[in-house]
C-alpha cells in the first residue's frame, strides 16, 4: 500500500480496498488455524489514543497488534494529559517520540484523524472520528460480504437506522459503492442526512418492508440512546416497529441474506433477538472478521515511514 | 480436568480439589525457584471481565496468565460497552470471537457466572459472582493451609465477620468441608445469613475469644465499610473488640495458627495491626499463593473446548 | 549502582548520576538504531502505582520496562484497592507478593517513595512525590543536556516557573548543581520557595529578559491552571509576557540555547508556539531521553535485592 496512513474509505481507490481486503482473507485463515501469535511486527508499538471509549474497538486493535507481535498502549479521554489541555497534535507527537509505531484515533471531531496524520511521520489509523468515518469497521463489514458471498458489483445492500450519526455509515457507503454494491439508506427523516440521497450514490427509503425486498446484505446500524434527548424518534416501540430488523424483515430479502450490525446490539430495538441470533445473522462473524481486518492494515502500513 | 468452567467450590469434588492444589504447589515451588515465566500458554488469550473493580485479583490472575506466557485483556465496569446495554452473554461471546480463550467474570450477582458459562464455549472462571462464590480465592486459602498445615482433615477453621455478604466465606465453607475441615462461623447476628448452621455444615458462634481457642486457621473477612450504611453493626470499635483477631485471640488459638485474611485489610478494624504483621499471619503468604492457583485454575482450564 | 532504590538526586552522587548518563546515552543509541525490544528483562515484572494520573510519564516507563523484555502492569488511583483503605505499605507489600521486581511509585505526598522504599524488599523507583522530587524526569534533562553539550560544569541553566510547586525543578536543582551548573531560578514571588536562595546553591530572578542573557539551558515549568484557583499570578497574558520563553527571550541567550520542557506544555502561556517548535527547542527529543533514562535505571535496580 503506498500510502501512510488509511484515514477513511472516501479517498482509497477499489484496488486498494481488495488489497486490503485480501490480506485479511489470509489473516482470517490463519485464525482459524488457530495461529493466533506471530512474531512478524516484535519490537513495534502500538498506540490506541482513544478520545471516545470503545471497549470493542480497543480491544480488537490490541488482539491484532498483538497477534503480530507487537505490543500496545492505550491512551484514553480520561486520562491526565488528554485532560491537562495538551493538543492532539502535541499528544501524537509525545506518543511517536515514545517509540509509538502507529496510533488508532478515535476522536469526537470529525476530520482529527486527517490533522493527525498530516501531522506526525508515523501511520495514523482512523479509529472512528465525529460523525465522518470509521474504515476499519466498514472493511470488516466488507470483508463478512466478500468470504460470504464473493463479490460485490450488484449486490443489494440496505444500510438501515441513524444514518444521520453514523461514521460506520459513511465508510460502507464510499467503500461498498466503489466496488459496485447497490446501496438503499432507510431511516426516518430525522436520522437520515438531509442531501443523502444527492451526495452519496444511494437510494433512499423509509419503508425496511419494502427495501429489504431480495435485499443480499442488511446492515443494521446502532441507535445511540444517549442521543434520544434530542427526539430524533417517537419511541423506542415504534423505532423498532417501523426499523428494527426482524425475522419477518428478513424473510422478504433474498434466501441467503446477511443480516449484520456493528455492535453492541440493543435487542429488540434495531434487532429482534430472533435476528441477531438466527441463521443469518453475521454479527459474531464480524468480530474476528473485525480482528482480521485490522491486523492486515497494521501490516500494511507497518512497512510505512518511520 | 474433565469440567470446562470453575465457577465454585459446591459443585466441584474433593478430589478436583485436590488436583487444583497439587498442580497451584508446583506452580509455587517454580515461582520461588525464580520462574516468572513460561512459554506453555503463548497465543492463548485470557480476559478479566470486571463488572466490579479488583486491582488486586485482576493483578494476580494477569500475572499468573503472563507467567504462563499468555496475554490479557481487561474489561471493566466504566467500559463502554458494559455501559452501552451489551447483554453479559453477548459481551461474552463477543471477547470469544475477539479471540479470548478464557474469561474471568467478576460480577455483583450472584449466577452471573453460571449464565455466562452456559452459553460461552470457552471456559469461564468465577472471580466472584454477589454473595455467592469467589472460588479461586477459597482455594488459595486452601494452599496456604495446605502447604503449612499439610492436610485439612480435623482442622478446626473459624471463619469471623461479615459472612452474610462474603462469597470468600461461602467457598472456603464448600471447599474445607469437603475436605474434612471443622468449620466455625463467628459473625454477630446481622452478619450470618439465617440459616447458616441449617444449611451448610458449619458450627455458629458469637464469641471469638470461645471459638479461637484451639483453632488451627482464623480467617478474618474484609468489613465493607460501604455496607455500613444499614447499620450492621453499632460500631468499629465495638466490632474490633468483640470480632477483631488480635495477639490476645490468637494466644486462645493452636500455637501453630495461621491467621489469614483475603486483604486488603482495613488494620485496627477486622485485624491488629500485631495480628497482621506477626509471625502467624499469612496474609502476604497467600498473595503470591493466589497467582499459583490461577496459573493452576488457567492451566487446567486451558485445555477445554474451544 | 549500589542503592535499592532512586528516590531522588539529593541523596544520590555525581558519579551515581554520571553512571546512569552514560548507560542512558547507550540506550538511547540502541533506540536511534531501531532495536527496541531486547530480552535482557525477560520474566521481569514493573508495576507503576500512580496515585496521581500520569500518561505520559507512565507510558514512557512501560515502554522503557517493555524495550527491556520486561512485563508491566498499572495501578491507578482510581483502582479499587487505593479506595478501599489499605495503606501504601500494604499495598507495596501485596504488589511485591503479585510478583512485581520493580515498584514506580507516583504519589501526591512527599516523601511517600521513601516510605514505601524503606518497607519494600524490591526497587522502589520514585515517579514524583508531592512537591519533593521526580528524579527520572531531571536525568531525562540533564542526559538532553549532556548529549547536546557534552558536560555541565559552568552552564548556565535557567529554569524559569512555579519553582514552589515543583519537583521536577528539585530534581533537576540537585542534580544539576552536582555537576557544577550555573543554576538560576525565575518566578514571581509567590510561585517561589521562600528559602530557594538560601537552601539550594541558586541565584533567584524575578526577570526573564535578564536573566535569559548568555543562557545555555532555559527549562521552563508547566503551570498548573488547577492551581491557579489561589490567584498565583494576576493572569495567563500576564504571566506570558514577563514568564513565557518567546523567541526574543531566546535571542537573548546563547546561539546553541537549549529550549525545554517537561511537557505536557501550554501553548502560549509558558512558552509560545513558535519557542516550542523552534529549533532550539529539545521538547520532543526529551521524550525519547525519557524512555532511555528509564530503561537505564530499571535496569540498573534490577540487580538489586528481591
Amino acid at each position: 500500500m503506498k500510502r501512510k496512513d488509511l484515514l477513511g474509505l472516501k479517498d482509497i481507490s477499489a484496488d486498494e480496498i481488495m488489497l486490503i481486503l485480501n490480506l485479511a482473507k489470509e489473516m482470517r485463515a490463519r485464525l482459524d488455524e488457530g495461529q493466533h501469535k506471530s512474531s512478524e511486527l516484535v519490537g513495534k508499538s502500538v498506540a490506541t489514543l482513544f478520545y471516545e471509549n470503545s471497549t470493542r474497538t480497543r480491544i480488537s486493535f490490541e488482539n491484532a497488534a498483538k497477534a503480530l507481535g507487537a505490543s500496545t498502549s492505550n491512551i484514553s479521554a480520561e486520562s491526565s494529559s488528554i485532560k491537562k489541555g495538551e493538543s492532539l497534535i502535541d499528544t501524537g507527537r509525545t506518543l511517536q517520540k515514545l517509540l509509538t509505531d502507529i496510533i488508532v484515533l478515535r476522536h469526537p471531531c470529525s476530520g482529527a484523524a486527517h490533522l493527525l496524520a498530516n501531522n506526525l511521520d508515523i501511520p495514523v489509523i482512523n479509529g472512528g472520528d465525529g460523525t465522518n468515518e470509521h474504515p476499519t469497521q466498514a472493511l470488516l463489514d466488507m470483508l463478512t460480504i466478500y468470504k460470504s458471498l464473493g463479490e460485490f458489483k450488484g449486490l443489494k445492500v440496505v444500510i438501515v437506522g441513524d444514518i444521520l450519526h453514523s461514521r460506520v455509515a459513511r465508510s460502507n457507503i464510499w467503500g461498498l459503492s466503489k466496488l459496485g454494491a447497490d446501496i438503499t439508506l432507510v431511516a426516518p427523516c430525522t436520522l437520515l442526512p438531509a442531501a443523502a440521497g444527492k451526495i452519496m450514490d444511494c437510494k433512499i427509503s423509509h419503508n425496511l418492508s419494502e427495501a429489504a425486498i431480495g435485499a443480499n446484505v442488511i446492515i443494521s446500524l446502532r441507535v445511540q440512546l444517549e442521543r434520544q434527548k434530542y427526539g430524533l424518534f417517537p419511541s423506542i416501540g415504534e423505532y423498532h416497529k417501523y426499523y428494527g430488523v426482524t425475522n419477518q424483515i428478513l424473510y422478504k430479502a433474498d434466501s441467503n441474506v446477511l443480516c449484520m450490525h456493528p455492535g453492541p446490539i440493543n435487542r429488540g430495538l434495531e434487532l429482534s433477538g430472533q435476528a441477531a441470533d438466527g441463521e443469518s445473522s453475521m454479527i459474531l462473524e464480524q468480530v474476528t472478521n473485525g480482528v482480521a481486518v485490522r491486523m492486515a492494515v497494521i501490516k500494511l502500513l507497518s512497512g510505512g515511514l518511520r
